[in-house]
């Protein structure tokens, strides 16, 4: 006998938790494919030799291998053949650039799948999590107006998904980098640099990221210090006052003045796209850790939890898969991590409780009912309804307890009176009512009252 | 630059394809979540000592097993802490023997997700494929009943994926097994020895069988031979010759007359759920190889596709979980194969040029237009049409060429003179047809139009 245990560092779900998740992934899908994103699914494994060309090393040291009996046999030396994804990007690239001749650009994509990174074991760390992507990739070019359609997406998602009041941040790479050039740092390792330390802001506080900044390392002067805290500090406060950010930088430098008008470019059409005002804004702060983007960058935060962190982010990248062709592939992304925002949101106490999947229960009191209980059930659901039907006769108490808990809606009864009537008794458990209904009506009227909207969490 | 490609052995979808097997995993789905199967997901890997309990050699050989970069390099003696799933089953005993105390029982619990085997390289061997499981868990016991649920969701998985006449077949383990009892072949090894060879008629017809049966190995009479090959010969003809088949076995025999009784309650309660008779039958050559089945077991098969083999097939089993939990978990299952299926209909030229998800195309004529396009765009998404904006302006031609291998349907066109009326122009790409609509109705006539039956090959 072997103690049954899942491996560390996984989230594994009980199925009402996998109901919600499974909601959420269907939310984010309906949206991804809203705004015309096609989908893609990728091999859990990738050669090594293909994923292991872009990553560094800290992206190295977590890779999953994977082997079969007889590979692990030989023990050769050197990494094994196969690799396990550690995000959806690597893949993206491998699968555009094989398939180039028989794709459209700009392509849309969506993936949503899990990846896997070695990850220390740490609460809220997972080794496998959901991401959930989408992408579009230019060949040789792609305008900046694809970069408006992504805050329109995220809203699209997260007004649906209901999970509270949420701001979708932007900012441009080409303004920091213009903005650094201005002070005299140097494009470069050296702005990345840089960069990086700015980005440290919300974890380290202004006191230690300008000591750090005019420090021996970096040796930059108080007034440029003083300056960049100034820039990073910006946040804009509705549409007409973004702009006005925008124009309060001035000019004099292309690059700052090309990320100025990429901006103003994205938040025209975010404006055209109908976005509400208030849930978006620029915030000169954000540069996405990575050297990747060099364009419109996204951030996204839960307005009641900033402790959260960013729930979707992403940007603008000139070149996808510069590794596996020459063909220039530029791009712009956003990725939500899934699993760790459940996990978040389960934390928060936000996901508790919610309706099953599976609409009616027919219960079942005596032998002699059956055949009539499963012809109901076949009924409800040629109507589109979940059904449950109990095969075997317990006492009503519990078969509504369970439904309870299953958080099953509707429980229905048929009793010989009622049968002789042509009706079916409903015991809707949300409202706590019970009612008759003509069976006749039983569906539609069923659906009527599941079509009202229902809240992610409670019931 | 290294040439991108998969590794060998997975099945990569192009995105038309991608659509149109996302179309069958939905449909899958929703019939599970219909008869109210509750979602599960486990990890991709578990833990090798829990995995690889219940695997016999074969199986063994094929596991992938996951290491990190950490892991690797220390290069222990034996077996890596991690293996991937190689079926949904090991995982669901895993499961639920370790929430046993959090589920309710009867557990009704679907699960789709990819497995891993390292099969041998072949056309139509697949390393990584999806299965579509359902199983219905009971605690201690489990009544027959279930068995009978199994075959209406089958019927409506493939009546709804729309792809030919198929027929359910079912069987009893304990049939075969009380037949063989009044043969005097006894109970255990040997007669699972006798059973596997009968269970390779199809492949190497009856003659050479007969002749393994008679032979040294296993010593029958060519009497006893003759029998048994009359009795797997046996197929019923509509739900009145399917009793009359059972009828005509005798008794005399406590396996047989369980076995006869556990079908003959399966066939009643199958009609009770309203499956046309034409598309069940009881076929007594099934005995699915495994030794794990003990009861019903089903088949099922494409009338018009008989080389295609079984496209899903399950049964009944007495314990789940022997070897994580001492309570007794009998179950019963069906599982779909979708990877195998998908890639055999692909063969078979039934899933091509399926119409894409994406509804619509706003085409863009002029700069100006844009933010008009993105508005109408925004209009079709809030009212649930999957959408794409041509956010760049070109040809017409080029345009409607570009829906047209999409799979997109409808064009959407609006030059000054459309929205002076406040009219939309319509190109119907599957009809052929232009036409206007006043932009109040427009969301609500296109809905009637999809709302048509689509089959999943064809446009």
């Amino acid at each position: 006998m072997i103690k049954p245990r899942t491996p560390p560092g996984v989230l594994e779900l009980l199925p009402g938790e996998q109901i919600a998740f499974q909601r959420m992934l269907d939310v984010i899908r309906r949206n991804y494919e809203r705004f015309g994103f096609l989908p893609v699914e990728t091999p859990v494994f990738e050669l090594t030799e293909l994923l292991l060309t872009k990553s560094g090393g800290e992206t190295e040291r977590q890779v999953y291998f994977a082997q079969s009996t007889g590979a692990l046999e030989k023990r050769e030396e050197g990494l094994p053949e196969l690799a396990l994804r550690f995000d959806l990007t690597v893949p993206l690239a491998r699968y555009v650039a094989e398939h180039e001749h028989e794709l459209a650009f700009p392509f849309r994509r969506y993936q949503m799948q899990r990846v896997y990174r070695g990850e220390r074991q740490q609460r809220g760390r997972f080794r496998e999590f959901y991401q959930c992507d989408i992408d579009v990739i230019g060949k040789d070019a792609l305008s900046v107006r694809f970069d408006a359609e992504m805050p329109a997406v995220i809203h699209a998602v997260f007004s649906e998904l209901g999970i509270g009041k949420f701001t979708i941040r932007m900012n441009n790479r080409k303004l920091m980098r213009g903005f650094f050039e201005r002070l005299g740092i140097a494009e470069g390792s050296r702005q990345t640099a840089v960069l990086r330390e700015v980005d440290k802001l919300d974890k380290r506080g202004p006191d230690q990221v300008r000591e750090t900044l005019t420090g021996e390392d970096f040796g930059l002067s108080s007034e440029a210090v003083a300056r960049i805290l100034e820039f990073v500090s910006v946040r804009s406060n509705g549409h007409a006052d973004a702009l006005a950010k925008l124009d309060a930088l001035g000019g004099g430098n292309a690059t700052l003045e090309q990320g100025v008008a990429e901006l103003r470019e994205v938040l025209g059409l975010v404006k055209a796209l109908g976005l509400p005002e208030s849930d978006y804004a620029l915030n000169f702060s954000i540069a996405r850790g990575l050297d990747y983007y060099t364009g419109t960058v996204y951030e996204t935060t839960l307005d009641e939890h900033p402790q959260i962190g960013s729930i979707c982010s992403g940007g603008r990248y000139d070149d996808l898969a510069s590794h596996y062709t020459r063909s220039r592939l530029p791009g712009v992304g956003i990725s939500i991590g899934l699993t760790r925002l459940f996990w978040q949101l389960r934390e928060a106490g936000l996901v508790a409780g919610a309706e099953s999947h599976v609409a009616c229960l027919v219960a079942l009191m005596d032998e002699a009912a059956l055949d009539d209980a499963l012809a109901l059930g076949s009924r409800l659901r040629a109507g589109g309804l979940n059904t449950e039907v109990q095969l075997e006769p317990k006492k009503l108490a519990k078969q509504l307890q369970y439904a309870d808990r299953a958080g099953i809606r509707f429980v229905l009864l048929r009793g010989e009176e009622e049968r002789a009537r042509g009706a079916v008794a409903v015991k809707d458990l949300r409202r706590n009512e019970q009612f008759e209904l003509p069976e006749a009506e039983l569906v539609a009227a069923l659906k009527v009252e599941l079509a009202q909207p229902r809240a992610l969490a409670g019931r």
